[in-house]
Parts: structure tokens; C-alpha cells; sequence
């Protein structure tokens, strides 16, 4: 089966983070790999993996990493596919502002889809909605998502009426 | 002809940075609507506008807003297309802090794929590989599109070949 | 009853912060509602709120939020009423600088009047100010209560007087 | 006449950023008068204006300040009513944050209503929306005074509609 | 006896951090009182404070804050002495930066000393360097103080000393 | 004449910002001293100045630097005079932030009165108020001080008198 | 045997961190030395070290420190070795930003090079980089260094081989 | 002639930072080469450039970017030289911090030497230190050079000495 997402991340320490998009992809029946590329230690690795991922027809890269965060960046270099960056809150961090600038800020002509400090399941939606534009079926079922996420909050919402005040009126 | 692309803006004022985004579309050749609505002015509009983009035959939605930046967020929760969005460094901004922040931190369900500041122009690539990954024919102009940045580089390099030091050796 | 306030929050999980406004509006008697609605996963019941909250008798709406926080700003633009924001810091925020901004930054036309990170209590206490604007006995409830916060003071400050030291005149 | 709403600024240099509370208070037709106090230099005058605004028919304060900006909530520690706090960025501001800070971050039972960075004209706006929570006649006018600003937007719209690229659809 | 420094903190809250000037000062056997007063909760008393500590002989205040750390700055608006601000970093505190900015950023006629961020110790030491400008055997006791400061980091040193590495050489 | 107070600047181009200090000592009539030296450029000369200055009978001294800024800092280690640090926004600098942190955190046992950023004004205040804790007479100027700070609010406020709005009262 | 590196720490409680340093250098069987040495405790200790380590055939110095981290700067001011700085977040560190800025910011003439917060580690590796730069089987020994931290992550890649999910294809 | 030093740069546009290092090593006459080569628009040419130059003899390398700025990690990753990483603070910067954090916050064992926000003088300064280590006749100019930096802050100190201030002793 061919993959049509290809997680990454810079280090397998990621994993607790990146699995939350691999988990939304699970629901949705969407074929996806998981490998763990490092910008840094395995440069040749990573330059390889990007040059060559749309001939395997992936069609989104989701890459995940901590500090100076360049791993997204570096795969956008050289792929012409869309590149979803999830900034990590990584230990020795400096609260997250390392790996959300180093995704973030790229140049002109290489731009990092950036999602939330440790987002991995948005960056499983996003790229849902990306394959949706060339899939019909896909754009009804992201249609659907999208619904559902009111029904959540209606059902919580009556956790609430349950709560006693004396000068609650609802 | 139907636009592929949608581009919001939160105020009129934001189009001398967006129309870097449209600059990039007429390039390739991509079909696009430009509009100003905003999100706390005109919120029926954008709630209306998110809602039926994807019946439009619109594929990517592009957002760009300054200060307390709600746009593409108030977008992305009634549309199951991809968003886009541009953090803007307005007057009174916190030196594009408050934009980004309420861009890029969006809750799980409701991603936003942001980019740099002021970086109308990527958001304009990214929307072109989104598109690209269901149009095998503009995979091929996104290839063609990140070779040639390598060839200004070398071109610009060139320049620095006639700077003159005493101890240079190229 | 007619609530004079309505209490807002982005998400069930934000209760035990946002119940500290509760509490307030409870130790002075004044009738209230608590909901929870997303801007982002109910966005037409949010709006359906906003435009409707006056003409139910609600004076004041108090609206708490985490992450790129726009539940405020999105009620704000779709009601006459003073709407109270609260950020929240909650886990995957940027420290709370997010759901400050987010709140904070609103363009021009829209307000928010932010209180401080998790400051609920502050909120009920702002709510209760408002609603005194208009009703002479309230005022006098407030003066009370500015008055009585300085007692606890007062009182703290006798547990100073039993610590000892050698150089400790008082 | 008496003033409704109370202006007041740490210092006249600030008076180019705080007249806009004041223009938007004269569009609607709303008492209110204008000084300069500052909680460092004129401490006991401020007290003094504290304690007795209310009982002279103030309904609302705003205050606005730079730097290390005391006055909003110097105010607040000594009036019963709801106080307004506009962060200005003067020179020598850390980028707006020391303002922004001192005020936002009040200790439990003194709430400053802080709203955006020189957004002196939201203070003016949220100032008539407290009025109007007991003034029926108020609540009418800002009823108007929201749907105006989705006006404002629409007709800026055409502007765009003028502006021309070879692809654009609109 | 004459307290010569005069310790103020915001709450009782804060006596963790703030004890560690009142040890220093007990250890150099200067006179000091302790005392918990609100810029907030109790404006009259810290103004009445502030006007009249220098009567009573006082030479130095000191004083603690969190949040919108205001007590420092009032007290220096009502008194001739100088004021220690020591910023505590407190629960719902934005990492420490509210109260710093708040203390360090007085504007000009009204300077608050401001130490590090729970520096309370610093603020002992601070205050006995300045009684010391006036009192020559203070100074003195300060020289020698300054002095004891390297011999513990000597002593402290001799601990690495029996670390083993391989390749350690010392 | 003997200089009570040393004033001591990183660079002879911070002088711009550190004559406020020399102006406000001047008005006062207080001996002082200027000099520029580095704690990285003439590290041996900024040791020597400060084990001598109190033999030579300086009282307080003030650094100002910019950047990584530790002259304050390495001039308290080798003083027992109190140390007064003016952080100042060079070009390159950060905001001003990196000279705010490297002298505002000092470790315990050297403390470094920090004052707002670019505040030398406030600087030579400080200098003058330590001063007086040693001379009587020099305390009554203080009280004087400070009652003058707030005529000159008061003649400005009367400026706002004279501007004109149809609703102003005042 | 002398010492080509000379770790150095602002106090004995930054050992847990520093110690990566050491155990990077015992690897590689690097000659070093360790001391604990305050920029304001020891202030003529650490000339003295600065101005000698060089006569003694040490090559580089790797200085470690926390809050207003002055050691790196100080020692570099003296030294014509190159200074390796560590920044350390210290306890009552503003999150690291302090020791960082206290580092990198160093004015012209004066480098300090500074390496990652608490990235010790680093800091050694930098230092054997250094030394190889004029010892030719030292390089050797780097060019091997960097290859072998490819390795670790092939090698924590198949530990993602064994996560199952319903879709994944790797 | 074989350059001792690589001047490396993400874009020309940073020329008028980068010359700076250029300047130093041209006084100190130490052969150098300057590139321009962009991690994102010519990745494989800065991966080639990077795992050769050690053996052309290129002893040090700098490298200068802006924004998400990678240059100096990724060719750091490929390379067993000491890479010095200048931060330049770029249009569309935010205040330097993207450009700061990219580089100094790189993983264990990919170390980047960082310096001063535009510090290319700096850089050029650490690279003459780092190759001193193994040139003794280097290391005798770099002693010099240290003590050629008090000169000129003895000199400038003169001007001082003619500005004019009734209170000023010398």
C-alpha cells in the first residue's frame, strides 16, 4: 500500500507527541509511514527522503521536532510537496519559542505549514484536508469531522448544567 | 472561471503585504478571488463565506489578519478546506507577537497552517503545492519552482565574487 | 430568573478556573448562567448567543479562554454587551502569552476587557462593577466590598507580628 | 452636566493616543471630562478623584499609562467603579510590554479592564457599552453602533474589486 | 528601637521569599520591622506609610510584590528614602516578567532599586550598603562581608576537586 | 572637591543617556565624577576603580552599559558601595532586554539596583536619596523633591483645560 | 599532563550540568581540568586565571553559568583563548532568557561563543572541534565523531518499525 | 593561496553585516573565502561545501542568516570544523529572536558557536582565537589585539574630561 502521508521526526523521543497525528490518520483510513530522520545526524538521509518522496506518491510530509527545529524546514528544501511542521516543547526548550520560530520564520520560497507547539493531531487534520482537495470522497469526510466537533462540546456543555450555584440560572 | 485559491484579508489595509499571495498565483497561472472580510466587522459574511467556499469548487483558503488575528482561526472552524494563514505586523502590534500567537495556537480539531510573518508569498507556494497534490501537472511546475530558487542564489553569488579584500581568495 | 451575567468558557476543561467568577457573582447575589460553546467546534451557536444575550435581560457576558483564545472577540463582535475575556494557561501554552494576546489585541471597534491570566475572580468582581453602573443599591455593595478587602490585610499582617527575629523591632 | 465617563492619563504627552476615547465619546453624544494624574507624582490627588468619582455621577474611568503603569490600578484600589486601563507604548517602553503587564496582572479584588496596546478608542467604546447596561436607549445605540462597522467593510471591499491580476475571479 | 529598614510586602504570601532580607539583616544586626501592606488593598496605609517612614527614622524600605507589583513604585511616590523593589515570582505570574516590568520600568522623578526576580537577600544586602554611605563602621562590615563572599566559592571548590575523570588533570 | 557620587559609563557613546544622571546631581548641587571604562576592554581599570572609590570617599556609584551589560555587575563584585545599574538600548541590542537581565539578575551576595531602561535620570534620583540616608539637610532637598513632581502635573493638566469637545465638562 | 581544556563554573551546583562537558573530553581523551570560579565572588581569581590559562598550554576554556552570567564574558576579557559559554537555567532564572542574553551579547573585541541553554555537551564537542583545528589526527577523529551520530538514530528508527497502526505501511 | 577561514552567508543581501568578519581577518591577515549559499535554495551545494572543506584546508567556518536561520546547523551537521553562527536580524524579523534561537538552541552533538545579534566582527575575531590555538605566532597577535581594545576606551575616556558640569570633579 502505497502511503499518501509520511510522518517524521527528529528524534524517536518525539514519538509520545507525533503519534497523535498517526492516530487521527488511523481514523480517517488514510495510508501513512513513520520514520525518524534527524536534519543534523542524518542530513544525507533526510536530503534523500525528500527529494524523492513524491515519486513514491506520497502526497503531505508531517515533520516534527524540538529546539533549533529544522528538520521541517530542511525536507521543504527539497520537495515540491506541501511540508506540515509540528514545533515539540522539548527538554532544555526555552518554552517552546526555539522550535516555533525555527519552523516558522523560513524564507521566501520555502514556506513550513506551521501547526501548535506539539499540534500533531492538527497537523493529522490538515493533512487530511489537503488530500480532501484532490478527493472528493475525502472532502465529505472532512465535511463530517468538522460536525462532529460541535457535538462534543453540546454533550460536555451538560456536565455543566449539573453544577449547583445558588444563583445559577441554568 | 471558478478560483482554486481564496484570499481573505481582516482590512484593506493588509493588501500591500497580501498581494504577495496573489503575485505568486498569477505566476502559476492559478485562478483566485481576493476579498476583505473580517472576523469581528463582518462575522455573518465570514461564517457564510467558510461555509460554502467548498461548494464554490475553492480549494485552499489563504487569511491574512494583524493584531489579536482571529481570521483564519473563525475560517478554519466552518470549512473543511485547508486554511492558510498570515500572521500580519500591523501598527499597535506587539511586534507581530499577538498575530502569530493567535494564528498558530488554534485548539485540536481546527488547524491553521501558518507561516512567517508577513509571508503572504509562501502562503501563496504552499497553496500552489496543495493544489499540486491532486494535479500531477502542477506537481511538475512545484518541482521546476523549487529548482529555480537555487539559481538565483548562484546568480547573486556572483556579486560577491567582485567584492575586493586584501586577504580574499576567491 | 433573568441571569445579569453569562459565564462563557471555551471548554468544559476550563471550569475550575472559571468557577472563581461563580463564586463571586454567588456571594453577592447576582443571577448567572454558565455555558460552554467553542468559537471554533460551535461556531453558529456562539454567534446565535452573541446576537441574542441583550435581548434575554444578560448584562454582562464574562468569556474564558485557552491557546489562540478567540471565544471573547468572537462574541464581542456580535454583541452590544461589555463582554469580560479571561486567559486561561492551559497545558500547551506558550506560558499563557497566547491566550493574552489573542484577547487582548482586538482591533478597533470590538473591545475586550481582559483580566489577568486565570483571573476569574476579577472577572465576577468587573461583571459586578458593570452591573452597578446602573443600579445604586449594587454600588453600595461594591464600596462595601472595596472596603473589606483591606480587613484581610489587616489581619494577615498580625501572623507578621509573630515571626521573630533577633533585629525585629515590631 | 455631569460626566459620565472620567478620562484620565499618567501624563498630557499621552493625550495624542487618549483623545480617541474621548472623540468616540463625543460621536455618541456622552458626558465626560478629561485629566491628567499621575499615581506617582500627584498620589493623593488621585486618591482623592478615586474615592469620590462615584459620588459625583461617574459611571466609568478610563486610565491610560506607559511604562511601569500604575495608574489604572491605583485608581481602582479606591472606587467602587469599573476602571478601564489603556497600555500606551511610550518611548522607552519595552515594545509595550511593561504597560501591557502592569496593568493586565492585578491582584485578585481590584480587576483592570485592559484592552489592546494605544487602544484608547476601544476604551471609549466599551466605556458606552457599560452605560448602556443601564440605559435602554444606550443598548439601541450600540445595537447600531456594531452593525455600522460591518459597513465600513464592505464598501473598503470595493476597493479590492478595482485592483487587477491576470488570474483573479473576482 | 529605631528600625533602620523597613520591610513591606504585598501579602503575607509573600514571607517565604521576602524572610531571606530579614536574615541578612539580623545577621549584621540591623534594626528592621516587617510588615504586609496592598498598594491595592490597603492604599491609605501605604500612603500614610510612605509620608511618614522617614520621621521615624527609617533609611531604607524594602519592598516585595508579585503580578501587577505596584508596592514598590507607590511607596516611592510618597516618600524621600529609597525603595528596594524585589519582584517574587508568584502563582498566575507570567514567568516573573509582570512584576519586574512593573518595579523596574517607574518612570522619571520616582526610582525603585529594583534586584533580581526573588532576590530578597540582594535587598538586604543593598540596604545595608546604603546605611553604610552614612555610618563608617558599616562600611567596614561591608568590606569584609564582600570578602567572605570568594572563600566559600574557594571551599566550595575543593569539592570538584575529588570528582574523577580519566582525563581530569586537576 | 571630593565626588560623592561616581558616574561610570561602558562606552563614551552611552554618554547621551548618562548625562541625565551628571544634570539631575548638578541641580542638586552634589560633587560627582564621569568616566568611561569597560568591564571587557579595561577589565584591570574597572578592579582598580572599584576596590578604591569608597577609600576615595565616593558614596554610591552608577554604571550604565549596554548589551551583555556587566559593568554594574563586575563593579559590585570588588565595592562595598551600593551600585546603581542603568540598563541601556544600544543598536544590536535585544529590546534592551539583554542589558535589563544582565544586571537586574545578579546572584546572591551582589546585588545591582537596576532602573528602567535608559532611566539615568532616575539614576542620579536614586544616588541623591542614598546620599541623604547619611545627611540630614540632603534628606529635606528629597522631601522638597518630590512635593515638586507633582506641580509640574498639575501645570500640565491645565493644557487639557483648553482643549475643547462638545461633551467634555471639564 | 597539561590541560588543553579548562572547564569552569560560576559555582559547584552547576556540576550536574557541566559534567557533559568533562565526560565528552574523557571520550575523546582529551587532557582537561575543572574549577569552580565566581565572576563576583572571586573577581581577582578569575583575572588572574584568565590572563595566565594560555602560558600554561591550555587551548580553550569552556565557562559555564547562570542568571546574570558574567563568567564567559569576563574571563574572555582577559584571555586571547577562545571562551565557550554555557548558559545555565538556574533556579529563579527567568526561564534561561537571563544567562543566555548575559552570554551572546558581548560587544565588539570580545566573543564569547556561545553554545546551547544547559547544552554542555556541546560545549565540549566545540572544544575538541577547536582543538583539532591545528592537531590533524584530532580532526580524523571529529570527521569519525560526526558519522557515528547517524548510527544512534538508524538504530532508534526501528524501534517506530514496531508501532502498529491500522494504516500504516511502514 | 588556501583560505584559513570560510565566510559563508544564507542570502547577498546580508553582505553589509557579513563584511565585518570579513574586515577583521583582512587586518589580521588571514586568508578567507566568501560564499553566499542558502541551506533552503541550494541545499546540496551547501552539503557538498560542507563535507569538504575540511579537506581544502578551510580551518574555521562562519556563517551568517536571518529569519529561521539553518545555515550554520546544517552545515554544522555535515562538517567536523568549528562553525561560528552569526544571527542577523533580517526585514520581517521578530526583533532577531527567530534568527537567535535557530541557531543557538542546536541538538547535542551538532554544536553552532553563536554570537552577538549581527556580531560579524565577533565571528571574525573567535575565528583568529580558534586559530591561534594552533599557531603560537597567531596567538602572540591575538594577545596584543586583546590589549589594544583598553587603548581605545582609554582615549575616548579624554573626551569626557572636557564635558562641563558646575558639580563635576574631573
Amino acid at each position: 500500500m502505497t502511503p499518501k502521508v509520511s510522518i517524521i521526526m527528529g528524534s524517536v523521543s518525539d514519538m509520545p507527541i507525533m503519534e497523535d497525528a498517526a492516530k487521527f490518520l488511523d481514523e480517517l483510513n488514510i495510508a501513512f509511514e513513520i520514520n525518524a530522520l534527524s536534519a543534523h545526524r542524518t542530513p544525507e538521509m533526510v536530503m534523500e527522503f525528500a527529494q524523492n518522496a513524491h515519486t513514491r506518491g506520497v502526497k503531505v510530509i508531517i515533520a516534527g521536532a524540538g529546539g533549533a527545529a529544522h528538520l521541517p524546514g530542511v525536507i521543504a528544501a527539497s520537495t515540491p510537496l506541501p511540508v506540515i511542521g509540528v514545533p515539540i516543547k522539548s527538554s532544555n526548550s526555552i518554552d517552546g519559542w526555539d522550535s516555533i520560530l525555527s519552523m516558522l520564520q523560513m524564507p521566501a520560497g520555502i514556506p513550513v505549514a506551521t501547526v501548535a507547539l506539539n499540534g500533531a493531531r492538527n497537523a493529522g487534520i490538515l493533512a487530511a484536508q489537503i488530500i480532501a482537495t484532490g478527493e472528493p470522497e475525502m472532502l465529505k469526510v472532512m465535511v463530517d469531522f468538522k460536525k462532529s466537533l460541535g457535538e462534543k462540546v453540546v454533550k460536555a456543555n451538560q456536565e455543566l448544567a449539573n453544577v449547583k450555584f445558588k444563583c445559577k440560572t441554568n
